[in-house]
């Protein structure tokens, strides 16, 4: 295992610091390092927290800024961060209208920022929307919340800019979870660096299909086969598994880590043209490695179904370091 | 290999075209999909084109829109464009006030871009700015164009857009050439799709300085050590290399496409913490995966020695699909 890392101790820690050094103008590092934040927190705006394990790079440090997120907390690799970060978080980036507490549908995440609403309830006011994107299947049990976070994080990030009220933040992203769907695809399995051991390994000739973003196994080991098969397949899939909103789209190629742009291009290509097929109008599009799984060779595809207040949402300026624009 | 590829021969186009569906607000395709150019072009303005092989996206096409590039031509991979592609951009993007070749320092692009230029001159007012911020060793022989090249193209475009008459723009690239130096390592090797070859195979142990961005190899193998010594040693070879001419300096770390942001931040850390040691005021950062080599594990420093009215230039409005700020 080959990567650019010191010791599996410090990684995280050396990355994130980084990061905040690049992007100063930005974030700062919030009270002890706790977590980023916003390097201008806007009184009277309703805070967008988020967080999670590292090892989904750019999500969610990369998203911190005017339009997007107030705060970002960091795990270990794959690890949820802990109630002590995001109270620390909560406490910092709360400027008086109370916190939306954006987080991802695994246990660990849940459980901590559950926690942690609780701990600091009595001094704030807290909501929570829960973001599950992934598709349903059996073997992965309920939806986990992967890329599709982007796109809600980015909308109420939006909303809240434009001075909605934490109960109206609330109900835009719980409705919003509900029509955006993803699924991913991995070509490699990953070496997580503190335990050396790979989270599972695939052939020269197979792939995983129905990833998430932890290196967890997906659904089904199948042969590799094209750039077309593999993206229709996971496109139909998403398809199959949201019942359209409005026949407006946004399209979301994503790179788990590994995955060059050259080839995200063209998985976004295969993507769109099965989408026209389907008759459903892609009126945004994103394409790039915005929600990782270390270094996997992999791609997952988003579908959100927006009607046009959210699009409109998702034009208004943005000022992060992985999304920018208007501003 | 796996790759998201449904075949060797039609990659190079699905993907562009995917890139060009993903960001038609920027773009659109040039006659007879010959190029790419930017959607608006703007008449009395100097046009500024580059170009070289596939396998580097998002350079140069991630570079076309305002205050960067008009038109990007892409040849097969790691295969100068034509010069029939190359005309017929000159055709399409000059709008009056002539042409800037932006081309990078290897025998197939510059002379390609020269039969080009000559080609189209006696129509066209063209100048060329040939980019050579690799650094020197004896075994790689001349400098070669590497990812320092979206440093000038970003300034070059930048200045062009307020303005700038070609003859001036020939200077400004010129000079800046000499004043932007990078250094590349490579984890891995790549493997040329329609080959099917590796450029050259490293063990579990070995990394390969001074790599390019077409998969040869650089001027030595070392063994694998951690991101502070690799890229210690990148940065202080850039060091040693130019002839510092501000204390001013963009600093750049470049993922050469399978390598994940978290690594990237990290190398950055390195590399910043490095050139504060040695006095180089880091004014401006750009962390990302911006010049590739396939999908090679590996990252390259830039290092851009900047005046004022540079640094000036780097943040006036920039609208692409890979670089976007101010508008």
């Amino acid at each position: 295992m080959k990567k650019f890392m010191n010791a599996a101790e410090t990684m995280v820690a050396e990355s994130v610091e980084g990061f905040v050094r690049a992007h100063a103008e930005f974030v700062v590092f919030g009270a002890d390092q706790k977590f980023v934040r916003r390097r201008q927190l806007v009184p009277g705006k309703v805070a967008i927290i988020s967080g999670g394990g590292a090892g989904h790079e750019p999500m969610h440090i990369g998203f911190v800024g005017r339009g997007m997120l107030d705060a970002a907390c960091v795990g270990h690799i794959f690890t949820s961060p802990t109630p002590s970060q995001i109270v620390a978080a909560i406490e910092e980036a709360d400027t008086g209208a109370g916190c939306l507490l954006v987080v991802k549908n695994y246990d660990g995440d849940v459980m901590n920022f559950e926690m942690a609403a609780e701990m600091a309830g009595s001094h704030h006011k807290i909501e929570m929307v829960i973001v599950s994107d992934d598709i349903k299947t059996e073997r992965t049990g309920s939806r986990r919340g992967v890329a599709g976070t982007v796109v809600l994080e980015r909308l109420v990030g939006a909303a809240a800019e434009q001075g909605m009220a934490l109960a109206e933040l609330k109900v835009l992203g719980s409705n919003l979870s509900t029509r955006i769907r993803s699924m991913g695809v991995a070509l490699t399995g990953v070496t997580v660096p503190h335990t050396q051991r790979t989270t599972f390994l695939l052939g020269p000739d197979e792939i995983e299909m129905g990833v998430g973003i932890h290196g967890e196994p997906g659904h089904s080991r199948e042969p590799f086969s094209n750039a077309d098969a593999i993206v229709r397949h996971l496109g139909e899939t998403v398809l199959s598994d949201i019942a359209p909103a409005t026949g407006k789209a946004l399209l979301f190629v994503n790179g788990l880590g590994g995955t060059p742009p050259a080839e995200l291009y063209l998985a976004f290509n295969t993507a769109h043209r099965l989408m026209m097929e389907r008759g459903v109008h892609i009126e945004r599009s994103l394409v790039g490695t915005y929600a990782t799984s270390l270094d996997m060779q992999g791609i997952s595809v988003t579908l959100a179904f927006l009607n046009d207040e959210e699009l409109f949402l998702w034009d208004s300026p943005v000022a992060t370091a992985a999304l920018r624009w208007g501003c």
